[in-house]
């Protein structure tokens, strides 16, 4: 059966009135579908508020217990209890769920090599089956970018890489359909131009536009996550802004992968 | 089919080795069941630290925007997800709700009488379908003290009400056992002596008991709910200690109420 999976960032949580227009897009969605959010943030604004320090590891930032602490509050609490009352308030059966919530996706701590990135998960495994059974019931999970471990440890983990994982393995039943919202319109050819939108991109052209520097930074990681997914069962996948989520679905927006 | 509705207080979940225990044996209970939790203290110090005041209004808080953000991070976020990771490592397939996720528990808010309680939601429909539904593929709902209104509003609720207006819903195809646990031992006939237990109580000893004034305060309104709970079609309520809960299934701990 098609299945749509759609990541939105933090940026567009971080604004209420993008964050509504979203919502009241993904809620029109047809078919079975899956949500994937960001922080945002507010777990840094929170974090500060209670006088605790963020620590950064090369660009990252490190998950000690205090963090992990608010990053649970507020990804697994504030922000995801209110997706989900609005998307209730839209008609969408939403059910709100963590990694550790009837046991979805579970991960590992990430071991210390040279760097210790603390209460991080790397994902282990996609329980497929137990997010069929939602679906099947009607309902609409909206997944907050936390895991668990075997342990009962709860893991602050990457939502890029639980919306693809997801997708991944939910790809072995169903028509796949993974769609990655943030605050560009898809892909550009002109990175001073927000208009110029890449409408189709495959590896070769990935890699011309990555040796030219034009694909750089933030996107390569995105981006290589997304052609992996394609690589391992995904139909489509789809990087749009979250303004165009339902143009981007009937490919009227965004930038298409292919393989 | 037998279903078993456990409410844990708050008391116990500020304590880690005694909800650590708690979250053991309720893992083990056998058949179908449900957990509801309270609050616990966390949520006030946390307010506190983020310099939002408590506002108490004839002993009860306030919940006013702040304060509700806050208690939708501790409850929802901070409390119910570190039960449901503990529960997943004691082998119990936990999943963590409010009454906004899948529309399981609808409220509206409080209206204003004499006095404004903030964002506090009155029960008006327990979608007992939903519920059903999650139980039979093999889950175990965690239910957070919260729930939302038609217009998308979260609402802050009181867990003894969701767990007796839960456990009423559910009575209708169920054989319901109600189980509040608690810091005591059961309803104490003396209230200095902490082992002098009533092992049964019905109406007409219940209202003895309180004429006596040795059924008081903060116990009325938990039993009045239970008595309640009784009378539409739950099949027994049990209080006692949340130490005893395997003992209490069993009648070997706790009071027994009788209609």
């Amino acid at each position: 059966m098609k299945l749509t999976l759609v990541k939105i960032g933090g940026n567009v949580i971080d604004n209420p009135d993008a964050c509504a227009a979203f919502l009241q897009a993904f809620a029109q969605l047809e078919g079975q579908k899956i949500l994937v959010h960001g922080g945002g943030k507010i777990a840094t604004q929170t974090a500060a508020q209670l006088g605790i320090e963020t620590k950064m590891v090369e660009g990252r930032r490190r998950t000690d217990r205090p963090m992990l602490d608010v990053v649970t509050m507020v990804y697994g609490g504030l922000v995801n209890k209110n997706l989900v009352a609005q998307l209730q308030a839209n008609s969408c059966n939403a059910i709100g769920l963590t990694g550790a919530d009837g046991g979805i996706i579970r991960s590992v701590k990430r071991p210390v090599k040279t760097i210790d990135y603390g209460f991080v998960g790397d994902i282990e495994q996609v329980n497929a089956g137990q997010i069929d059974a939602l679906l099947q019931s009607g309902l609409v999970p909206v997944i907050a970018p936390l895991t668990y471990s075997a342990e009962g440890l709860l893991l602050n983990t990457n939502a890029d890489t639980m919306a693809s994982a997801t997708a991944v393995a939910m790809a072995q039943k169903h028509k796949m359909n993974l769609i990655y919202c943030f605050e560009k319109k898809g892909v550009l050819s002109d990175p001073d131009d927000d208009d110029a939108v890449i409408s189709k991109l495959n590896p070769a052209s990935y890699a011309d536009y990555k040796e030219k520097g034009i694909i750089n930074k933030g996107m390569i990681p995105k981006l290589d996550n997304a052609f992996a997914a394609l690589q391992s069962g995904v139909r489509r996948v789809t990087i749009c802004h979250a303004e165009d989520l339902l143009d981007a679905v009937e490919e009227k927006a965004g930038t298409v992968l292919e393989i």
